[in-house]
């Protein structure tokens, strides 16, 4: 790494030009940052006149959170860039095309996706994505599938793991998600209204036990190459178009994670739409819509995680008869458990969600946030028993209106 | 490894003398190669007319199994190697003193322990270790504690997993534990007069489903640094001593699986001893003393584990409160499982063990053999009714009552 500096935009501009067949000869090309300066840097490299440019993510050697200075190591870069073009392998067209990856500037040159917009914007305008449901329970089951002891060769996937191994950014994970929101550490951050719900939560022992098992299967459970950080800012959206980026936390880790973040980030678009209209049947359209593409994702994963592992699984053990429906009834129960953390996480700690903090009455929000943090809740306690998605999305229906009733 | 080659017996003698405080200058020593052949050669030098001497473990680049010649990495003579030093550091008395390892020639110099005998042998001779389950709780207890996420720092541990993947030796385990016994495949080898007691379990699939879970369990929960073949053959004792040896499939995975090891081989010697006597009061007294064996490892790991996880624990989510007795109820259920797949696995597949090879006639072994399948196959399907050892002690004695009966 010791070639190693932060493009200047000029600089970045030259790269870009430096790759062949991306630019048309003496093109005028132009540059801007687009990152949040946090942890990358993101330049959008255009040729005048043409909408379609191309996107070079540069990693930064730290990350400024909370006035802190945190080092951060530039082995994310690989990762996310192999992460990528592992899963473009296994879910084309649903993740940024890798155009190159430099290790020595942890640099990845990809896919302009600047005709798309993050999912999480779309779901705050209550946009509906007709596809983004159907590509993302696709996305789910052959990027989990095809990583995962089920296909790989037994000894290949031990080097897999090896390579996919993530510390640092795990290491936030365990942190931010798993352990900081549940009692009263200094990187938390909410709502003082809401702080007697907040303090209940951290004095119950009955769920931070649930939590401390799902925090334990977080940092041993090797099932499959996950992203990772899977929320609806890392996915990018147009009507028709869903593209899954930033995998930049991706490791060998359970299967429900992924899932789970992606339920979670629903439900906290549920719960934030309890302020962001007065109409009730413009809300509850829109919720049930939300509910609607939960399930969707789910069954369509189930479907055809179900017939890739009719297809491809050889193993005697594996086919066992009803072995596979008993797997993925566990990874559903996981899933509801981490979006039951993610929800929690999202509302009581460090990197709030824009759904609930562009609430602003904080009386409003303080309400949509407890809806959050009691579907949370009700997700890690009861998902044991969970047999179906339908009904995890009734005990959403169910909270939601004991809330209102209140 | 280029410098790679298997040691004469004049080489090894040679190799010992240079090794600085191990023999006197100008003594005259002698080699015994005592390994078995097929993994490894095992040199014991020792100087003319003392006792004690040192051993040289040289790791082959092939096993020679059923007549297959089967290739294996020399690596495995590093991780054992490696293992061995962390174990020694962790419980200290508890296995043998490394004195050198050696990368080029995959060769590790050790404590001599030929005063000891393995475990096995004496356990077929009746004979009892008063201090044997006390020894062997405190090697479970802190080898499993200090390696796991419940000790070691969240990034660190990351490094220890990479350090101890071990895709070879598990790839071996993967398949004759966990997959080949329980269908036809040609690496079985069981006694013709069980074959309707084996088919039986080919077609149990409720039975099959248990050891997928537990097959899955062991491919990807990295909780601790397991020995990874904790049978009474990888244990030396004298009256007073104690010493776990072999160390070849360490890796990190699930802590029940060196537990339930250690538990599976007393109760394959107390189904063996059905047919080592005719005196049933002999018999009984014996078998009762393995239980209580296996009661006490249990019951001092236990206590030993908590002890350490009161003294050293920091982490906010597993010091919640009743999370502790939570995860070691489960890795007692787990120890169960495992060890009822390590019970079948030793009647139907490669790799039989010498407590019941050593019953001669074939129909009182046949007895013995149909007893441990029965033990095996109810320690699989009540494991998760497990709460104390003690349940699980209860149920041998009733399933070896009614085989009894029968």
């Amino acid at each position: 790494m010791s070639n190693y500096h932060p493009l200047t935009e000029a600089e970045a501009v030259q790269y870009a030009r430096s790759i062949p067949g991306l630019f048309s000869e003496g093109a005028v090309l132009t540059s801007r940052e687009i990152g949040d300066g946090n942890l990358n840097l993101v330049f959008h490299i255009r040729e005048e006149g043409r909408e379609k440019g191309v996107i070079l993510k540069q990693a930064l050697p730290y990350a400024r959170v909370v006035g802190e200075s945190w080092p951060l190591t530039l082995d994310r870069a690989r990762i996310e860039s192999e992460a990528l073009q592992v899963q473009e392998k296994l879910a084309d067209g649903l993740v940024p095309r890798v155009y190159r990856y430099d290790s020595d500037l942890a640099l990845t040159v990809m896919e302009d996706l600047t005709d798309h917009i993050v999912m999480r914007k779309g779901l705050i305008a209550r946009q509906q994505y007709p596809y983004f449901a159907e590509h993302m329970a696709r996305f789910l089951a052959r990027t989990l599938f095809f990583t995962s002891d089920f296909y790989v060769d037994r000894q290949e996937k031990k080097e897999w793991v090896r390579r996919f191994l993530n510390p640092q950014m795990c290491d936030i994970t365990e942190g931010l998600v798993f352990t900081d929101p549940y009692y009263d550490a200094e990187t938390n951050s909410f709502n003082p209204l809401i702080r007697s719900e907040v303090e209940a939560i951290w004095r119950d022992n009955a769920l931070k036990r649930e939590i401390a098992e799902l925090k334990e299967a977080f940092m041993t459970q090797a099932q499959a190459l996950v992203h990772g950080d899977l929320h609806t800012g890392s996915i990018m959206v147009t009507e028709t178009s869903t593209k899954v980026i930033d995998p930049e936390f991706a490791y060998y880790g359970p299967m429900g994670f992924d899932i789970g973040a992606l339920v979670a980030n629903l439900l906290l678009s549920y719960a934030s739409h309890e302020g962001h209209t007065a109409d009730e049947e413009v809300r509850i359209a829109y919720q049930e819509w939300l509910l609607e593409t939960i399930e969707t994702i789910w069954n369509g994963f189930e479907k055809q995680f179900s017939a890739l592992w009719q297809e491809h699984v050889k193993d005697e053990m594996w086919r066992v008869p009803g072995y596979r429906e008993r797997f993925l009834t566990r990874v559903l129960q996981d899933s509801a458990g981490f979006a039951g953390c993610k929800m929690l996480r999202r509302v009581i700690g460090l990197a709030p969600v824009a759904d609930l903090e562009t609430i602003e009455d904080p009386h409003v929000r303080a309400k949509a946030e407890v809806l959050a943090l009691h579907i949370g809740q009700t997700l890690i306690h009861r998902r044991k028993t969970l047999e179906t998605i339908g009904q995890l999305t009734a005990w959403v229906r169910e909270v939601a209106k004991e809330k209102v009733a209140k």
